[in-house]
């Protein structure tokens, strides 16, 4: 990460005493820290429920940091970076609230002698986010002025469908201009997806073979191991669509589609996304190309789990879906007729996301009539648990004349003893201090990934018949499987 | 290795007191057998000078098997090899010699009921080989009528350059027809050099990329460390030139460049050797073009080694190279403009053989630009010691926004715990027995072979001043490096 660019400012987090702020930002700023990555000067001002005292709310933060910061916590950092958190409770709807951050922020403005840079970091329910934008404007928060500047950060989802999504983006950006807006798709911190770049762009081995001449289908896979936990009324309306494939499916699948950008720019970058976005097929079936699953009771990992409509704040008979896997087109010159499969889940038996890429088989005619069938091609690009890539080619077995059998050729970035990726939230706060869109989503690919995530999100709102059960701890519903068999092709992440 | 068309049939070696039947043949033999590769009924016909008795010699096999199978002898193994193995001891360019060894081969025929099935190794110094051959006609040692069948197993050098290969070859031929001849490359019972066919036409990855648009330059390496040994009467008149770019480093080259053949039946495989060799160019001007080198005294493996000129049967002025580095171009469509060095030596630093594809480094503009040059992308297919296959390709530093550094996928074949690769002599035994002639080389490979070094050997005899030195232990002579630095390339080995 770059030190450049690292001008004095401010941070609000509205939303200061809940589970991100505890769990994954004031991690990320303890490491951004100790790495001498934060500015010179600045301030953390964290705002939400009235809480005892400031003492109290730090101790608290300590525990937080002990629990989540992998590393040992340095006191002389802590007590640095302490010394810059502040704790406000106000109600940000009421006129009160607002005027009483304002005089804060002034105040420490002052005292640092920063021009009027703030983040906004929204780390509240998405219902709140329009109106706390709207009066951080209405009561002067906010300069654009000079060599001040403004930024609101907005986790997702970033509304519910289309429509929602356009309101909310219409209130946000009458007051605040595009390039001050960081909409936060979490996965775009991780390595592999910033790596996807330098992979395709800067060997040679790969991109020419990155076209439907030679490659047969990919796959982009996100199982998790987890259930719902306490996000059970969250998750309620949003689903696994919502939740996971109108945002970081449809982010990993326009990586990995997208033609090369004229430069590394972030616009120029977000430019060939959005095209891979625009050229997704529109389903004239839903029920062919999309399936849909949840969770029954089972084991994950030897342990008894309960059912997705037994978690707290679920309905008993709810018709969420805690598993979607679907078949698209991108249509366009190079991806004509290459299928993307996307499949994502809860309570699986797995815990990992990558992306697969399946090569034709066009072997030499001598080996495709070889008794044993050969297996394709495949590179693998392993975004989490482990980072990296591996290879599997063909290569005749030790020993014996014909046979041929797969190997695995294996790079795994964060393997070595020893070595931390950056959290994708310390990446995440960094780039939104030095001002760096890149890992952050543009309207319109929000726009485009709405539009394809509600024709199956309206379909599924008409039929509700159609949503098999699958036991927690396996590989999700058989539906999932036959999508792939009716194509000739399997999943290659079981 | 396959067990079908395992005909009984007798195996003689001429040389059977010498040290590749100790060091290989018996080991090679030993380990078929303990396969279950050899034929029901089979003898072993040990000829030579004559020894003190039967038992003294299988005694010093014995020796030999425990100091060269890697693994433990199996009593009733040998029990079973040693009864088939006989001794006798004439002289073949005899009368008496040979009509004594026709006795005895006919009279173990009678004995395992083998129909005159043959394969006559040829273990001597090859002044011998038009003699011998010559002579199993005379005396009628040989048979193709029927079910009978002779063979004839020719060790390198074939000739000392095209004409007196040629010369032998009318000898051979005269009594052998061209599918009988089996000459030895030993390099070609290599695992790898087998796997070459599998890595690039049972696999999408590669092939496509297998040109002069993607490919900027191929390096064949060979590295030994060893010296000439007690072969220094042989290698005054050979060379590394003679001793490994005729037949090994050409046969590497031309699997490595040939066209995909029509099926990969063993003459299908050699037609496109072939032309890989027809298509070699033509040096205007050697010294541009090659380089040789001498070793002189120094350290391989912190152990002092002498000079050659010092060695065994060498001359004190000796002008033969211990060291070949050479530049060529395959004149075809496929290969147009890509060099393709060659580079093999004594006494080197390592020991190793390998290929290596250079990729051009056609990055995206953005990265060309980028302040620390990217490294090219390089395929290494390993030949020995280690066998297998790796990548270097460019990734993202872990952790750095812009750092981008080469990163290496290793596949090695032979490195699991218990893995043995079947011994190059066990295979080509194998071979011969079974009549699969892949592992050998056609008289026409060995033609173009020796019209290519011929080039080099004739412009060297009348240029004698050009024998750069290099210390034992090093990395050959500068000359070497600056051949690859006039190109703006570099040696990958080192």
């Amino acid at each position: 990460m770059r030190k450049s660019k690292l001008e004095p400012c401010q941070i609000i987090i509205f939303g200061g005493t809940g589970d991100l702020t505890h769990r994954k930002l004031i991690p990320a700023f303890y490491n951004l820290l100790e790495e001498d990555l934060l500015p010179k000067e600045f301030t953390i001002v964290a705002t939400g429920r009235c809480i005892d005292n400031r003492e109290e709310y730090l101790k608290s933060l300590y525990n937080s940091l002990q629990k989540f910061v992998s590393r040992e916590i340095k006191e002389e950092v802590w007590n640095s970076l302490k010394g810059r958190i502040y704790y406000k409770c106000f109600d940000i709807l009421e006129e009160n609230g607002c005027k009483g951050l304002k005089e804060l922020l002034d105040s420490l403005d002052n005292k640092y002698n920063i021009p009027n840079r703030r983040i906004f970091y929204l780390a509240v329910p998405p219902r709140f986010f329009g109106t706390i934008v709207t009066n951080l404007d209405r009561y002067k928060l906010l300069d654009f002025s000079g060599d001040s500047w403004s930024r609101v950060v907005i986790e997702k989802p970033f509304g519910y469908d289309l429509e929602s999504a356009c309101d909310l983006n219409k209130q946000i950006t009458k007051v605040f201009p595009e390039e001050n807006i960081y909409r936060i798709d979490h996965y775009l911190g991780k390595e592999m997806l910033q790596s996807m770049m330098v992979i395709r762009f800067a060997n040679l081995l790969f991109e020419p073979l990155w076209n439907n001449k030679y490659i047969d289908n990919i796959q982009i896979i996100s199982n998790e191991k987890v259930g719902v936990g306490d996000r059970g009324a969250y998750y309620e309306k949003s689903g696994a669509l919502r939740d996971m494939v109108q945002n970081h499916m449809l982010q990993i699948l326009s990586l990995t589609a997208m033609e090369p950008p004229a430069d590394m720019t972030t616009e120029s970058i977000r430019d060939e996304k959005i095209k891979v976005l625009k050229s997704l097929s529109k389903f004239d079936n839903v029920d062919e190309y999309v399936v849909r699953g949840q969770y029954e009771a089972g084991k994950v990992d030897k342990e008894e789990v309960i059912a997705y409509h037994d978690e707290k704040n679920v309905s008993s008979d709810s018709k969420t879906e805690t598993y979607v896997a679907l078949k698209t087109f991108v249509n366009n010159l190079r991806w004509s007729g290459v299928p993307f499969y996307i499949k994502t889940g809860k309570r699986l038996s797995t815990k990992l996301t990558e992306v697969i890429v399946e090569f034709k088989s066009d072997f030499h005619p001598a080996y495709q009539n070889n008794s044993t069938n050969l297996s394709p091609n495949l590179l693998v690009i392993k975004i989490q648990p482990e980072e990296g890539v591996y290879f599997q080619f063909n290569a005749k077995e030790p020993g014996s004349k014909e046979k041929i059998v797969p190997v695995k050729m294996d790079f795994c970035q964060n393997c070595q003893v020893g070595f931390n990726s950056p959290e994708a939230y310390e990446r995440l706060m960094h780039s939104v201090i030095i001002g760096d869109q890149t890992l952050f989503t543009r309207w319109d690919e929000v726009e485009y990934s709405w539009d394809f995530v509600d024709q199956i999100a309206d379909f599924w709102s008409e039929n509700q018949k159609n949503l098999p059960k699958y036991p927690a701890g396996s590989n999700g519903p058989k539906e999932a499987d036959d999508l792939l068999i009716e194509d000739g092709r399997k999943w290659w992440d079981v």
